[in-house]
C-alpha cells in the first residue's frame, strides 16, 4: 500500500535518481517569483508591468551593425578567438570614460574585470567571499537577483531599512551590532545606490558618506551594483560611492540598460587584490568571457556617440515614467508609490488587507501582470507591495496595464468589504488592522 | 623591527585588507600553468605548443558576416534583449543534428541548456553537485581547466589509471571500492572520452559500454565532456557515451572548437530533473547566455555547410598532427608519444630523469612553450610527461618547435650526464641539490 502523503522530499527522491546527490547549496537553489512571471506575462495580450527588459527598439540597428562591420575588418581573428580572462584591454580602457560620467575618475584599466553580465559579476562575487551562514547586507527591499545568487552559495542576505534617502544610517549600525553580537559573520553591503530596483530610491551624497564612514569603522566591504545610474529622467545621480573609496568598495556596472542586455556584457572595477582573484574566478567560471561581444562594445562606444544614444534611452523611459505615475494618480490615488529619479521602476504601496502575491493570478487573468514585493525580500516581507516596471511598454500599454491593475485591486477591495461586512469585523474589534507604513 | 620570514598567510595579510574576508573555497583558486604561460608564450618569437586555441583563421569570415546579417534583419530586436536561462529554442533544435554525429540520436530540444562555453557547464555542474570534500572520478591525466573547477567547490579530484583504450575498468572499480572504504563521496566520473585533453586517448566502445556498466552498478553519475569529438582525422569516435544511456549521463558539447571560441557557446545535454536545476543555476549565474551569440551560431547552423566546415577543420589540423608526429619521430624518437586520432594535442612520455615543469623556464628562454604535465593531475604527477599542442601553429613552425624543443631535451639530457659523471656523486653525498624554481 501506498502510503498517504508524501513529502516533498520523497517526491523528489522517486521523479530524480540522482536526488541524494546534490550540493548542500543546491537546496537553496529556487526558481525566482520573477522567472515564473516570465512565461505567465509572455502572451502578447497580457500588458506585462513585470519584467526588467530594457526597450531596445530605441537602438538604432545600424549602430551595432557597423560595430560588427568594423569589428570583423580589423580584429575578425582576435574576436573569433578565447581571450584573456580579465577581458580585452581596449573595452576597458572605454570603460574608464563610462565609469567616468558616474564620478568615478581615479580608477585603472588594469583593476576593471570584463564579465558576462553583471549578473555574473555578482555570482563570482558571491563565490568568492561567501562561506555557508554567512551574512549579507541589503536594502530593504533589494535587487531579486543578487538575493538568489548569495543564497546559492548558502549565505542569509539580512535587510536594513531605508528611508526616502535611502539607507538608513542608524539602522545599518544596529543591524550591524545585532548580528555581531550574534557572532554572525557579515562579508559586505550590497547596495543599487542609484535607482533602485525595484524601490526606485536613490541614496543622497550625504547618506552615501554616512554609509561609506560606518563600513570603514567597522571594516564591512561595500558591493555596489550600478547598472541604472546613467538613467536618470530628472537631475544626474550623485557620484558613486565608489567614487569616495577606492579600497572598500567593489563596483559593479552593466552595458545591459544603456546599450544592449543580449550581448551580456558588464564589468567590475575592485580593489587589486581582490581583482587578482576575480580573474580566477572567471577563469574557472566560463574561461573568459566573450572577445565577440566585448569587441562589439567597444567598437560601439569607440564609434558611435553612445553618450547621445544614453540621452535617447533617459527621454524614452521619461516618458514612461511620466505615463505611469500619471495612471496610478489617475486609477490608483489612495495608495503611494515613489516617483523614481530613474532606472526602471515603481515601487507601489498597498494596504495592509491586500496580498500582492495573492491577488497576482488574478491580475494575470484580468491580463496585468507585476512582480509582487515578496521576490525582494529574503525575510518573507513585501506581500503589501508591488514592483511596477515601466521600462518595457509603451506609455499607452502602461496606461491600459494601470487601469486593469486597478480594477483589479478595486474588484480585491471589495470583496474584503462585503467580507468584512460579515465577518471581518471582530478582527478590527481586536485591533489587529495595522496602518500602511510610508516608503517614501 | 620586521620580523624574519613572514608567511605567505602574513603577506597577503598585509597587502590585502580584505583577507580574511574570503570564502574558504577561495583559496582553492589557484592561477594554472596554463594561464600563466599564456603571457609568456604569447610572444611571437616563441613558438607556443602549449595553448589550446583553435585555428579560428580556417573559417571564412564570410560565414560569420551573413549569419550576423541575416540575425539583425529577421530577429534583431530579440537578439539585443535577454533570453531565457535555459537559451533560445532555435539554437537547442540545431543542437540535436549537431549532436546526432556523435550517436546521440534520442535527446529532446527540451533537455538542452545553453551556457557561456562548455566551461560554464563544468562549473555549473560542479555547483550543483560538489559539497567541501566531494570527490569527482576523472581520467589520468584530465582537463586542467575541469580540474580546477572542480577544486574552486572544494572537491578532491581522484585519477583514474587508463590506457590506450582509455579509462580501466578494473582502475575504476578499486578505485570506487577504496574510496567508499574511506566513507568518501564520489559524485560523478568526469571524461573526455573522445580525443582527451591532454592525453590524446578515444575510449573504445567496448570500454564505454564496460565503464557504463560500472557506473549504473555503483549509482554514479558520468560527465561527458565533448569538444573535440567532430575533430576527428582517421576515423570517427565511438558514439558518446550518453548515446548508451540517457539518464546517468549528464553531456557537454561546445562550438569553440567547431566554430568559434569568442562567442562562447556551449551546451548541457542533462536528465530532466538535473535540467531544471541547470537552467536555475544558470540564472544565478548569468541570469540569461547571450542571445546575441546564440542568434550568430543559429544562423550560422542553418545557413552554412557547417558540416562541410568542420571537415575543413578536420583537414587543417590533421596536417598538423602529421607534422608534429613526424617531427618528434625526427627529432626525439627515443621517447613515446600518442599520435592522436583527433583533437588538438599530443602526449609526450619523457623519461623519468627529466621533469617538464623545471625544464620550462629553459625552454621558453629557447623560444619554444609546452604545458607541463603536472598541470593535468590534482595529484602531483605529471613531471614526466608534457602536453604538446598542434592546433595553432603552422606545420612549419610545429617543426620548428619540435626541433627546439629536442635542443632543451638533449641539451638537459647532456647536464644530466654530465652531471651524473662528474658532479653528482658529491652532492648526492651532502644532498645539496636545490630545484630551479618553479614556474607556475
Ligand atoms: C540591480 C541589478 N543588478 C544587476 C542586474 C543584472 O544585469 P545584467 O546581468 O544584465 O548586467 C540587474 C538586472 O536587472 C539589476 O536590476
Ligand atoms: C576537455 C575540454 N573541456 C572543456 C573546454 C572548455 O571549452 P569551452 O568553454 O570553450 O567550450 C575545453 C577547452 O579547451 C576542453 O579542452
Amino acid at each position: 500500500m501506498t502510503p498517504i502523503g508524501v513529502g516533498p522530499q520523497q517526491a523528489g527522491r522517486n521523479l530524480d535518481p540522482w536526488f541524494d546527490s546534490y550540493a548542500a547549496r543546491t537546496a537553496g537553489l529556487s526558481a525566482s517569483e520573477v522567472r515564473a512571471l516570465f512565461a505567465v506575462a509572455s502572451r502578447p495580450e497580457v500588458v506585462s508591468l513585470a519584467g526588467g527588459m530594457p526597450f531596445v527598439e530605441a537602438l538604432p540597428e545600424e549602430l551595432i551593425e557597423s560595430a560588427f562591420r568594423t569589428m570583423m575588418s580589423e580584429h575578425g581573428a582576435e574576436a573569433l578567438q578565447y581571450g584573456g580572462g580579465q577581458g580585452i584591454p581596449q573595452i576597458r580602457e572605454m570603460i574608464l570614460e563610462v565609469m567616468a560620467l558616474e564620478g568615478i575618475t581615479d580608477a585603472s584599466a588594469d583593476d576593471i574585470v570584463t564579465t558576462t553580465g553583471s549578473q555574473h559579476a555578482l555570482d563570482l562575487v558571491a563565490k568568492l567571499f561567501l562561506d555557508p551562514g554567512d551574512v549579507v547586507l541589503a536594502e530593504s527591499p533589494s535587487y531579486v537577483g543578487a538575493i538568489g545568487t548569495f543564497r546559492s552559495y548558502q549565505a542569509d542576505v539580512v535587510h536594513v531599512d531605508i528611508d526616502a534617502d535611502g539607507l538608513d544610517p542608524d539602522a545599518l549600525s544596529a543591524t550591524i551590532t545585532r548580528l555581531r553580537a550574534e557572532g554572525r559573520h557579515i562579508k559586505f553591503l550590497y547596495t543599487v545606490a542609484n535607482f533602485n530596483n525595484p524601490s526606485a530610491i536613490t541614496m543622497s551624497l550625504e547618506r552615501r558618506r554616512q554609509i561609506l564612514e560606518i563600513c570603514r569603522r567597522e571594516h564591512i566591504l561595500i558591493l555596489e551594483d550600478n547598472p541604472y545610474g546613467l538613467l536618470y529622467f530628472d537631475e544626474p545621480a550623485p557620484p558613486a560611492i565608489r567614487s569616495l573609496d577606492a579600497d572598500g568598495v567593489i563596483y559593479l556596472g552593466s552595458f545591459s540598460k544603456i546599450l544592449s542586455p543580449g550581448l551580456r556584457v558588464g564589468y567590475v572595477l575592485a580593489p587589486h587584490a581582490i581583482r587578482e582573484k576575480l580573474i580566477l574566478a572567471v577563469e574557472s567560471s566560463i574561461l573568459s568571457p566573450s572577445t565577440f561581444n566585448q569587441w562589439v562594445v567597444t567598437e560601439y562606444l569607440r564609434q558611435s556617440d553612445w553618450q547621445e544614444q544614453i540621452e535617447e534611452y533617459r527621454g524614452v523611459y521619461r516618458e514612461r515614467r511620466d505615463a505611469m505615475d500619471e495612471a496610478l494618480r489617475e486609477h490608483l490615488p489612495q495608495f503611494t508609490w515613489t516617483k523614481p529619479g530613474g532606472g526602471f521602476f515603481t515601487w507601489l504601496q498597498l494596504s495592509e488587507d491586500l496580498d500582492s502575491k495573492q491577488m497576482l493570478p488574478r491580475a494575470v487573468t484580468e491580463l496585468v501582470a507585476y512582480t509582487p514585493g515578496t521576490a525582494f525580500f529574503a525575510d518573507g516581507r513585501g506581500h503589501h507591495e508591488m514592483r511596477l516596471s515601466f521600462c518595457f511598454p509603451t506609455p499607452d500599454r502602461i496606461r491600459t496595464g494601470v487601469r486593469r491593475l486597478a480594477n483589479v485591486i478595486n474588484g480585491e477591495l471589495e470583496l474584503l468589504d462585503t467580507f468584512r461586512g460579515t465577518t471581518r469585523r471582530t478582527i478590527a474589534d481586536t485591533g489587529v488592522v495595522t496602518p500602511p507604513p510610508n516608503i517614501n
